[in-house]
């Protein structure tokens, strides 16, 4: 018997889930799956595990079949040489979609086991169900409750993440969630036997759920059909994509890690070039872009940068930064320039663009170079930063306190909404436990205003020459 | 009465230091260098200001003339506009150097600010002192307890640092002190009125303490003299330069900085190139090449690299990374491939180089890995990683415990002393503060046991390619 294969938005809301090979003992990935439901209060969690009757106060079932209740998707973490038999019971069951964690499928090298996943491929499509993997870390849908770790917040947001790696996979979000970015769905996908890059796009291009796609992608399975599912996406939505297997070793781990042959780079390059999507070539620049696009407000018109903050080091190094990165820093007029020296200290500072004076980390030094640099045509974006020189460095409670955040914000909030320019800011992490508390404190209040937050001022520079480039294209 | 110059090594070493502008307020920089010299117990310091008669429990005197003991450096943080009076008052104490943090000369672009400094440089001559600045934050020099900030430790290291940023001269010692940094020497040159970039490093080139060089320049005061400083330099030691203001942008912020006009770009790349000197651009970077130069034991033979940590996605990143810093990943043979495989778990692996096991987070399993790739002819540097993948993640407390780092750190050190190969750890560090505190003690465990760490694999790759490139040179 065929039946109708479900949607994906099927897949991405079970009723019911089984989680194969929960245990009392406390470890292995099933079991932090099934925890990590249970912390999300999803409603109708099954573990099965043939050895055990309770799992954590969860009524434990031999098999997928034995459950009562509706099973609409199974996570699976049991040795792939008994997945054949499990993929029967699901299709007893009439489940929606099998994710499996386990590995040691075609990415192992053997033959025999990239012969066991097309098997597997032929017994899903015969039972009219859905594989997620093998080899991946599976789903994350905050809205369906339907979580794979705790280390990521539950509210939902709109940026998606498909991802071939289920360490980017928890890491992105993991690390995006204190700069703001919240997640629609983050899909780990691993070796792509059946849900690929193509079909997650298509998916995500028409998510109302979804306004930014992210894509960790180590290879193409279908280009053709990649080609026309990034063109669709690219088109509605900003796609940025992080190309794993650039280079020769990075192919080789690619392929040992899920399979992938990877496609040419440039081939692939001139892919994203040309269907408007945002190429960056590490996880860390992957979040910043991300940053970048989803809260600059407005995204920046053009590449016009002001550069605020203490310290003649820093400002020499950002605006070797800004212009690297393809962003310039304009002159400031000798008029624009006697304003700001008529009410900031001579002796310490920088009058051109950058503004470096040594007053610059109060919040009445802050408002008068924002408003008057704002006031300059060519200047798209105003960048504030924190935290690279002594003047302005973490440890002294300054800049946590309301007497700076708030008036700060206000000025930053008021500059943005009366000129229509993008905002900015980079507050460099401390290494020790105390000046950490203070950065960590400063940039919850900056990110739960609404501004982006970038660490490093090349990060910051890179990131914003991406989205202003997308903009402009 | 012209009087004989004091030599640098004099003025680093001075009996008596006079702290012009302290205030028992306790704000301002001179108060702030008078509190760091008490702290590191300088054994006569006299604060100077005719408002006072004891500051923070010291005599306080009207004038540096007043002060009865030898006043050997002085210390200056009052307007510009008393600079000369001052200067005069140093000469009639036959003191051996000045020091202004005061700013406001030359690079505030005034002439008759520039007018000024050269008249201080006459006074400074006729006097047989040297200036030092102005606008800099002067001398650190640990062995002799001249301190200029609490940031950085007071133990003395091998690493001179001569800067014409005082935030960089804060901050790369700051920074670099967890990963292991000791300075011999940190000199922030600001104007670089009288003491500067050339005469400096003639004086560390022959310095015994001094065994790696680090410079971050703005702008050369006489090219010729630079050149063969830099050549005579060179050929003793590492000498990494960092040259702000390489971008029109940069340049511009260098130049209201500290009146530099940068060099051609161009010319300096190429200069850098023919000396055999590192270049960077970044004080991130900076910071890293020190590390690898300081703590790879033995610094690497070669470019090939064995990646050794938990996580596909990282592993393909780290791949990338090495590859495209011009590093190389030699492949494995069958025999070496096979013998891992005999020891580590094949499913969720990889066994090319990189090495990625799901237990790659155990003392065995690195033992394993380590001992089998140091093996391998052509690896010159083994890597290993942490905190970049789910499974190696901080905040269970596995990596700060005995019962990891005693045996990993056991093994790393029994595989560098019998094969002589570099190794490296790059730690990525976590965003919250429970996870920072494992950080946090997993690094300095990994910094006491003399082990160069990073933390991204970009940075390391981009600071390891640089070691490689100036070990072969």
């Amino acid at each position: 018997m065929e039946r109708k294969e479900p949607s994906l938005e099927e897949v991405f809301s079970p009723r019911g889930v089984a989680v194969v090979g929960a245990s009392p003992s406390g470890g292995g990935f099933a079991t932090g799956v099934l925890m990590s439901l249970k912390a999300a209060e999803f409603p109708a969690i099954y573990p099965v595990n043939p050895k055990y009757t309770d799992v954590f106060g969860l009524l434990c079932y031999p098999s997928v079949r034995d459950i009562p209740g509706i099973v609409d998707h199974v996570v699976v973490s049991i040795p792939a040489e008994s997945a054949l038999a499990l993929l029967d019971d699901c299709a007893a069951k009439g489940v929606r979609s099998v994710h499996f964690f386990t590995a040691g499928f075609s990415e192992s090298g053997y033959a025999e086991r990239a012969e066991l996943e097309r098997t597997m491929l032929s017994k899903a499509k015969a039972g009219g169900f859905r594989i997620i993997g093998p080899n991946c870390i599976g789903l994350f849908v905050p809205k369906s409750r339907l979580v794979n770790t705790t280390g990521i917040p539950l509210e939902p947001g709109p940026v998606a993440f498909i991802s071939q790696s289920g360490g980017h996979a928890q890491n992105i979000p993991q690390y995006g969630s204190p700069r703001g970015l919240r997640f629609s769905k983050v899909v780990s996908y691993g070796n792509a036997l059946d849900v690929d890059e193509s079909e997650l796009l298509e998916y995500l291009s028409q998510d109302p759920e979804t306004k930014i796609i992210a894509a960790y992608i180590e290879g193409v399975k279908d280009g053709r059909r990649f080609l026309s599912a990034l063109k669709e996406a690219a088109t509605r939505k900003p796609v940025v994509i992080y190309k794993g297997g650039t280079t020769e070793a990075g192919q080789r781990a690619a392929h040992g890690h899920t399979a992938s042959l990877t496609s040419s780079v440039a081939v692939f390059d001139a892919l994203c070039r040309q269907m408007k999507t945002i190429q960056v070539d590490d996880a860390d620049e992957l979040i910043d872009v991300l940053v970048a696009l989803r809260f600059a407000n407005p995204l920046p018109q053009g590449t016009g940068v002001a550069l605020i903050g203490a310290g003649g080091g820093p400002s020499v190094l950002a605006s070797d930064e800004m212009e690297k990165a393809g962003l310039h820093m304009p002159h400031l007029s000798p008029e624009v320039q006697t304003e700001l020296k008529q009410s900031l200290p001579l002796a310490g500072s920088i009058f051109g663009n950058p503004v470096d004076t040594p007053n610059m980390v109060t919040p009445e030094a802050i408002a008068i170079a924002m408003r008057v640099l704002s006031k300059v045509p060519d200047i798209d974006i105003l960048v504030y930063h924190i935290g690279f020189h002594p003047i302005s460095s973490w440890g002294g409670g300054r800049f946590t306190s309301p007497t700076f955040l708030e008036p700060v914000i206000d000025t930053l909030t008021q500059v943005q909404q009366s000129t229509g320019k993008s905002i900015m800011l980079v507050l460099r992490p401390a290494l020790d436990l105390d000046r950490m508390k203070e950065f960590l404190g400063t940039q919850e209040a900056f990110v739960e205003a609404g501004f982006p937050v970038f660490h490093s001022l090349r990060q910051a520079a890179r990131a914003m020459a991406h989205v202003v480039a997308w903009n402009q294209a």
